[in-house]
């Protein structure tokens, strides 16, 4: 007969492998119902929620520790698209019986690590067994000066479009982690398909332009479902139109290399999803401040095109109007 | 070719579904990355996180207006065991392909009805296919005066123990809904069996209470996990002993026919998961200020014990000291 003093096996694989990671005082070390924050005074609170599914959003045979850090990462790219700075999160895990110590202790310290890294503690969670995938579910906080929020719908015409690092890269990743074959075919050096699969592994999100994006942004989003996609719903919730200059749209040396084996990857690179980088519109007088602070922070930023009035993004593509079979991921 | 254009079956179905909830100005028609939301000047943000996946928390053949309230309410009851208020909920949905858009239209209409009840509409979302089962996780989110939120970690020997409602009732009807026959073998009429299969189904959170323990709990923690293995948690984070006095824990007339049919569920009974109950601590000058509060809130409570010096809680049958074979819910 177990005494009502003996603390459960969950409570054993919470006190050791999660305790750890609930830095932050607010979280009480992960020993009661809820977590407490105190937002700065002035300051609003940007809530944000993204999960993943073994074998939806990632292999179930990734590294456990690149599971972990891309879920955070998906999130705290949301907090950099909209200026804020993170404050922490909460976090749901599902696992299935045959996830031994090991896979924890590697998820666990690749959290810690990206934790450290973003300044974002996790505040509290909820851990359960399921019958089903791994699944993992993040609510990321953060803040920001009251009223301050980047929208996605505030795009004026007149805006330049600028967007954050590169384009495509996790979607040609993706493509080369389910058939090897294809570095082959692209003519792929080692290096560039490890670089490109590193993309699809491992997002960066773009916090270290979080403030001047805030500070300088008239809306913004980060892109997670393609490009092409998720600009048009920038443009849509805005009520602009935009030109989209393709051949501005920056690319990596090995997206690159992609593009000349096999030309038609264009539609991949556009529209495929994970990217993680930002996208936003401000006004044309803004965008060498915009430059001088990516520079200082270490993002590459590009101007790709010009809002309009009207409906409706368009690609262009040197004179000629692209279509695309899908726009963007969907689930449904 | 689909047009840029174009929207989601994806963005379809939350415009469809999920938007009519998405009350909250900050959760900007769930159109944006993220949320925002003001906190109160002088206020904390209050966090938890709690999910349930099908066939672990619920049977996949529940109704999906009740699967979708139990998981708002799970949450809901660790805010009412904090003393905060809800201000509103993130919401990660991962669905099989089986389910159809009645299925969705049920499990919203319920998270409709109750977010309007408890004042706590949905901020912001995630919605994804999953080749799993059916899997709902919430982060909600309440606000409570500066420092306020109160703790399972600060009971003092002395305090009086308090519980809301009854216990037992969810788990004994969790047995009811795996075998019918129970109802036969403990002589229980049907309103009964329903009204213990109902408290599995539907948890009644004491939100109502909230502002009551937060003026006079010394601590306090949601019951979810079984009364025995909870109250136990909060003696040993708070550092203290206690001595429940097991016959004036509340039953419900439904476990009270069940336990004279079979005493031995009495371990059920007070070992058993799904209360949502409150059990609190506080000074005993304090009991009568808070039965009051209880009173006007239409929320039964009742005194079952009493905080000591030492360590361990102590459940006590009539003089005789009780140990249990699982004093609470595990999933490892």
């Amino acid at each position: 007969m177990a005494g009502s003093e003996e603390t459960s096996a969950e409570e054993r694989l919470i006190a050791r492998y999660f305790r750890p990671l609930a830095t932050s005082p607010g979280a009480f070390g992960l020993s009661d119902d809820a977590a407490v924050v105190t937002p700065p005074p002035g300051c609003d609170l940007v809530l944000t929620t993204d999960g993943v599914i073994a074998g939806v959003h990632f292999f179930p045979d990734d590294p456990p520790e690149y599971i972990s850090r891309k879920v955070l990462r998906m999130n705290l790219s949301d907090l950099a698209a909209k200026g804020a700075k993170p404050i922490g999160y909460l976090m749901s895990v599902a696992l299935p019986a045959a996830i031994d110590e090991a896979w924890i202790g590697a998820f666990v310290a690749g959290l810690g690590e990206d934790a450290e890294h973003y300044g974002c503690p996790l505040l509290g969670g909820d851990t359960d067994r399921t019958p089903g995938p791994i699944s993992v579910s993040i609510a990321a906080f953060g803040t920001l000066p009251h009223g301050e929020m980047v929208r996605r719908s505030t795009a004026r015409a007149g805006d330049s479009v600028v967007v954050t690092g590169t384009i495509g890269d996790a979607a040609l990743g993706v493509m080369l982690r389910r058939d090897h074959d294809l570095a082959a075919h692209w003519r792929l050096p080692d290096a560039l398909t490890a670089q490109l699969t590193q993309r699809y592994l491992l997002p960066q999100p773009r916090n270290a332009l979080a403030e001047a994006v805030r500070r300088h942004a008239s809306a913004a989003m980060d892109i997670s479902d393609g490009f092409v996609g998720d600009f048009s719903k920038l443009c849509r919730v805005s009520g602009v139109a935009a030109e989209i200059d393709v051949r501005r749209v920056p690319l990596s040396d090995a997206a690159r290399t992609v593009l000349i084996a096999e030309p038609a990857r264009l539609e991949t690179v556009l529209t495929g999803g994970d990217d993680y980088e930002i996208v936003l519109t401000l006004g044309p007088d803004k965008v060498d401040a915009l430059r001088t602070a990516a520079s200082e922070a270490g993002v590459a930023v590009t101007e790709i095109g010009r809002v309009t009035a009207g409906q409706g993004a368009r690609f262009v593509d040197g004179g000629k109007m692209l279509t695309f079979d899908r726009p963007s991921f969907s689930h449904f």
